[in-house]
């Protein structure tokens, strides 16, 4: 894997982005040097297909795109498949590996128990 | 606190909601027996107030609203002080208490980003 792609919902309120942001400074602190990108569906710049592009024409061959999303809704199911088709079309040669949405991880699911029983 | 109410947004497709209904499992496995119980802003029932109301009937004093949301965006910041006002006129001694949304916090943020780095 060369890069990743954080893809998010996007919204009109530009303080949306901020734990994407965060997100992608603690990706990076792992994993220093890793190409790691945003992207979103709608509202906000840039979308899926232009952040796929951008890390081809930075040399990618493989990217992992991950949705940050908290459920596979509509927009994970149907648009996702559709955007990454129209790319694959585009770059044959890059290997695009789509994983679940983190809201429905284990790990991430586990976190957010414990956090709903934090004490105040 | 003797309810929790986890505030989702809705969708459309019906399995949007299973991550939400894992997390209240995961909920109930570490406090059984604890009144825990979903809610929707659009596209899905109970609403907020509903589920707050449903609460109080059910004889608690003291609810945590939980925003599982990934972000604060417009829905977090201004739907829901909307709705929580209205509930706190017709239920003045129910406390209620909001928490920050758990896609913000440093402990999920931290299982998403070991999640997104996780070999194949």
């Amino acid at each position: 894997m060369d890069a990743i792609v954080l893809f998010g919902h996007g919204a009109r309120d530009p303080e949306w982005a901020r734990p994407l942001e965060r997100l992608r400074e603690l990706v990076l602190a792992r994993h220093p040097g890793l190409d790691v990108r945003l992207a979103f569906l709608e509202f906000m710049q840039p979308g899926l297909a232009d952040a796929l592009e951008a890390a081809a024409a930075q040399g990618a061959s493989s990217v992992r795109v991950v949705p940050v999303f908290l459920a596979q809704g509509g927009h994970v199911k149907r648009d996702v498949p559709e955007i990454l088709a129209a790319v694959r079309q585009k770059h044959p040669s890059l290997k695009i590996e789509l994983t679940t949405a983190l809201g429905e991880t284990a790990a991430v699911l586990a976190a957010m128990a414990e956090e709903v029983l934090r004490p105040d």
